[in-house]
């Protein structure tokens, strides 16, 4: 037989320990900044009736472009390509016994079928934040907000990222008022969101109705919406009558926030407000509002500005230890520490301690500790810190505080 | 149209907030743990080249009991049932880069085919413990010491729960040396597996071969685990020559972990040592223990123990907004507040004041301030903690620390 291969399938990612850990540290973000608005974390399997997706996005979708498969026993099922159907099933399923409005965040993995390329992978994560039952411009504002603490917590300056705004219900009347149909408006929607990749926009527009005024005046919603995130010291919101966000989707407000880097100057992740959707589960429209940031696309962020933190193991201190006589001491020693609170990794190889130190050195644990028949007679040991090569002397008691510092 | 279904998929779970958090409750303790031991977290896509595992469990079960399905890049590829084939995969695939040993740790969510029913659901997580490159006892000592650990962390007692071990190597020792061939071997540890659910064992027993002695006696490696298990306080070990954990998998020590609670008497999960399975990949075999512990069982263990903590919101705090004319000052009050490490939501419903407090409290929000005008004005603000109805008076500057106590 020949070998197995070690790649992981196709467009997705293995998160050997290096990788999860930066992955981690953007959830632990995203997580303490939700939460400190209030909102609660929910999540469902990955696997949803297909049907959750042919309803919203038209068969098309369900079947060029998501993993769709025809289980045992029939029934047709989707990888989720995406949260916000499974939200809306949710609070549709337990409207009754949900105290509105509800705040609520998930960080679920969606799938594509598409091609990999770059922030595009089959699999990615993606933290979705959605309040139900708002119907206020309070929402956005609270969830605009949020998008703004949540770049700031991962160190990138209010200048390095601008937050575009433009509602979609007063684009909408802008070209009703000159005579568009729902169709037509659509089409106009669809020129406009690929305004920077034609050249011919203007003729184009003609197309649809000669004479037509595509330039939509700033709306007083936005003017608002901006006015009041500034006074909450949010001031890199500007209106864009291009953001478009999606055809069917949106409702009214829609964001996006831009990355300002010359080397990474595109858009990040945004959102809005999408009333309605509940309405598919036979229950009444609740108002909701929401917005999705994928994991891949901040990662690439970071790593552009260098705010991806180094990584260190979750061991605090690996126990060196002498020879296989002291190996059940070491283990009792371990679990005292462990006790207080240390994670504690012993070497159990019987290598030299020269080697013990250089594997904790590659594992990125901070801080060794010999110990050999002396040591444990003595009662006296030796912290050593790795990055700074600094010595601590420690009694057996103490010596978990000198570990943690 | 027909409204959608509210229901999610066949054998899945929704994870309301309520949910969720007793999962993540289960997930802390075992990512505590296992980093206390100076174990490692990594992770992998859900979805995995079919092959992985005809490898190792043959056709048979690819094709009955998992999730497989052929995309449309003509790929075969199956929703992962178990992770130890993944985690061998990436063991092998960076050999050269990772540093002997690997103590690494996953939650991931396993799928499997079957008719859904207590504790077996289609889908479910599983803590995974596995340690690459320790071949002697050293690292079943620690892993079912931190199984241990687990258990106790849970707030389940020493007493409340057995760790039956085994040798499978003595196993097939005891019966090699009575002159069986591999495949009687395999007959006989089938039927001790079943010992428990078959009335005619002994004449099962004679029909593989009469007078065969079927009583393992204590293997020395047994005696020395539990020996040292016991110097390290972990005294509810025993040896139990009918704790089989599959058949082609293991090759030495196994155990597993009973609960000992008249309603709940079974196994809960358990581990052991698997030599061998890197060299699928074509590398050098890597000696390798580990065990894996699922979420729904040791959820109904912890239920039936009343040890499943009682839910909270992750909010602290409910700031009750008495008229929309404070909804502002409100929102800054709320920024001033997470700033200093408080989870606050705001409430912009303009309803009663003791509606608002009606709803934090059926969100499970600890504490609750009211911020009106009046408030706002003399900057004396009253916290109010829902459980005890008690109230503490606080200026604006003093608020956050109040409500953290």
């Amino acid at each position: 037989m020949s070998n197995l291969s070690t790649e992981p399938y196709k467009g997705v990612r293995d998160f050997y320990p290096q990788d999860l850990s930066a992955q981690k540290y953007v959830f632990d973000v995203w997580r303490r900044v939700a939460e400190s608005f209030g909102y609660v974390e929910y999540a469902a399997s990955v696997l949803e009736p297909s049907e959750l997706y042919r309803a919203k996005s038209g068969e098309e979708i369900v079947t060029e472009q998501t993993y769709t498969f025809i289980d045992r026993g029939d029934r047709d099922v989707t990888l989720r390509p995406e949260m916000t159907p499974t939200v809306a099933r949710m609070v549709a399923g337990a409207r009754q016994a949900l105290p509105s409005p509800v705040r609520w965040y998930s960080i679920p993995n969606l799938f594509r079928y598409e091609r990999p390329q770059r922030g595009r992978l089959r699999e990615h994560w993606q933290l979705n934040v959605d309040a139900f039952g708002i119907k206020g411009l309070e929402a956005e504002l609270e969830l605009i907000e949020m998008a703004y603490r949540i770049m700031t917590a991962f160190g990138i300056k209010q200048s390095q990222f601008t937050i575009k705004v433009n509602s979609r219900f007063a684009f909408d009347a802008h070209f009703k008022a000159q005579g568009l149909d729902a169709d037509q408006i659509k089409r106009v929607a669809k020129l406009i969101d690929r305004k920077k990749k034609i050249d011919d926009f203007d003729a184009k527009l003609a197309e649809i109705k000669p004479g037509l005024d595509g330039n939509v005046p700033e709306p007083v919603i936005i003017k608002e919406l901006i006015e009041r995130l500034s006074s909450r010291g949010v001031e890199n919101v500007s209106y864009d009558p291009e953001v478009m966000r999606g055809f069917d989707y949106y409702t009214d407000v829609v964001f996006e926030v831009f990355d300002n880097h010359p080397d990474n100057n595109r858009s990040l992740f945004g959102g809005g407000r999408y009333d309605g959707l509940t309405g598919l589960f036979g229950v009444p429209d609740v108002p909701a509002a929401g917005f999705g940031m994928g994991d891949v696309t901040i990662l690439d962020a970071l790593a552009t500005y260098g705010l991806v933190p180094e990584y260190r193991s979750t061991a605090d201190v690996h126990l060196c230890v002498t020879d296989a006589s002291a190996f059940e001491d070491a283990s009792k020693l371990a679990a005292e520490l462990r006790g207080q609170g240390v994670a504690v990794s012993v070497d159990y190889t019987g290598r030299k301690v020269g080697d013990q130190i250089k594997y904790a050195e590659r594992l990125a644990i901070p801080h060794v500790v010999v110990v050999g028949p002396d040591e444990l007679s003595s009662g006296q040991f030796k912290v050593k810190t790795l990055a700074s090569r600094e010595e601590k002397a420690s009694s057996r008691t103490a010596l978990a505080k000198t570990i943690l510092g």
